[in-house]
């Protein structure tokens, strides 16, 4: 490993060895329904609740990573995940099953690069030779404890977001394989001053300018360098603020600078700015950007989690929504 | 580093730099209140609300750390840090201020431990020169979120533990101090079945006596080789569940084997069972253990952070609790 300023460059990568997504119905019908591993057919996988159905999403995730690369979790040195649940119930009670080392992480909807990124620094460090990260969310579970319970039939702004049911996992090792893990920025958080719980977009694009930024300096690349810069859940609000904040930079980011949050579903699907949630960049990262990598389709991805480190509690005291934004490197077709 | 079974050892040690303890009033009033680097005055920190006065306590423990080891916060890689609030909102809001890299952590009350152990891999693997541990809890702000408003006055049976007002801030680094961390073992997740979330020390018992069993499996150490061993929280009932356990196996524990839990408070402080939270085992850790590992009063410690992975919601809907244990090695008087 080799640091300059805030990033890590693995000059021995760490590999993705296998991944796997589960989504919802509407995930389901959505661009990339295809492409999942499991589609539960009506969003409660056989549970008797959502927070419930929410961790089994999180098992079959991890059971399908797994059964793909025919790994036993007793090879799996530690695990790495998280969810928006508060306590993050749906991954601690996910991994009871698993018997797994655990260790539990909260960066809201940055969870699966944050996990990404300490997945590949302790593999590269010599501490775990395998590594499953881990995140989810469920469109449910998260309205009634974020917002409003489903029956009561809240009217959303334009500038909302649709919390994606959705999870994915990834293996990470030290053998090679097609995908290599090759640099990770850790980020700070920044805090623009948005306080409209319903415009998380807006509230983290600074973050993911920052992050970006950071990293195009420590790694003296340019966004012209990559096939695929791919933010976590911004929609269509934080994306267009990115794409802004480096116009006005004098570095516009092309047709390569993409959105989780504006790729799980169609137009049609009534989701108003688009996704998100911890499930939504995991989920898109499992279900349509590792397997381009792995076929070489896609051979350069800066993949940038985003979350809003808020609470209801936090915005309900008047606090203004914190943004983070963790970056990974991936490079396919090798 | 070097791993057998789920321990790493750190050959090359990492080190403690400098660590700060912040507690509230009660916490000043115990036996270890004069030990902490600043008591405040009435568990407010001077802010409008619990949760802000929890954010206000880890801005505290930052500070104070920082400043007895005279670091910037710009020559910090990144800081580890979580907390029991939903979506950690006192660790995050408090980092916002800070500005250093940030990687959120949810491991209950074990956050402590599991960020000493991830900070000293990143550290050994090369990923970090110098990372900052946090963690912390409030009193009011977690009965609030987990049990009941504290003006309704609810009783409290023998088995509940009071959730420390305290915080718990560590500075690791590549370069040699007093205090070394020679070895850590990541927990995985036991869940014996206890309901009752009136009794975390019972739920949390077998994950700490598991993972010590496998650290000493490991390391080919027993407990006889340590001059302390020190459970997070699991106070007199967990405490004394542990100890049975290890006395089943007819390797009983000494007189050595203390709780963080047992240790904060005093007879006359009525806490029924004793003291819990993120901020227990922290603060305990910062006030008491390693000024007495530096001044080489101690010599080898277990610290061993432990965590009920529940939230209101999984207890709501039947589910036990799932307990989890990490595990780190400090060696003082270098």
């Amino acid at each position: 490993m080799r640091r300059r300023g805030d990033t890590v460059f693995f000059d021995e990568p760490v590999w993705v060895e296998s991944c796997a997504a589960v989504g919802g119905k509407k995930e389901g019908e959505g661009p990339l329904g295809a492409r999942f591993d499991e589609i539960g057919p009506d969003n409660r996988f056989g549970q008797k609740t959502w927070e419930k159905a929410e961790k089994r999403m999180a098992e079959l995730a991890c059971t399908h990573a797994l059964s793909k690369a025919d790994v036993s979790p007793a090879a799996v040195t530690c695990a790495l995940g998280g969810d928006l649940l508060n306590q993050c119930i749906s991954s601690a009670f996910a991994m009871r099953g698993l018997g797994v080392p655990y260790l539990g992480l909260y960066g809201a909807c940055s969870t699966m690069a944050e996990g990404l990124l300490l997945g590949a620094a302790l593999i590269s460090g010599g501490f775990a030779d395998r590594t499953l990260c881990l995140a989810s969310s469920h469109f449910c579970s998260a309205e009634r404890q974020y917002r409003y319970p489903l029956e009561y039939g809240g009217q959303r702004p334009p500038s909302a977001q649709w919390t994606a049911t959705a999870c994915g996992a990834v293996l990470l090792r030290r053998e090679k394989t097609k995908i290599a893990v090759t640099a990770a920025t850790a980020g700070r958080i920044y805090d623009p001053g948005v306080t409209d719980s319903a415009n998380m977009g807006a509230a983290m694009a600074q973050s993911a300018y920052e992050t970006l930024r950071i990293y195009f300096r420590d790694s003296g690349t340019s966004p012209g360098d990559y096939d695929l810069i791919l933010t976590g859940d911004l929609a269509t609000v934080g994306h267009g603020l990115v794409r802004q904040l480096f116009a006005a930079d004098g570095r516009p980011l092309g047709e390569n600078y993409r959105d989780c949050g504006m790729l799980l579903y169609g137009p049609e699907q009534d989701v108003h700015a688009g996704a998100s949630g911890c499930g939504c960049s995991a989920a898109v990262l499992c279900a349509d950007v590792l397997p381009a990598l792995a076929a070489g389709r896609l051979k350069t991805v800066l993949f940038c989690g985003t979350g809003a480190l808020m609470s209801p509690t936090s915005a309900n005291q008047g606090e203004s929504i914190p943004g983070i934004c963790h970056l990974v490197r991936l490079e396919g077709g090798r």
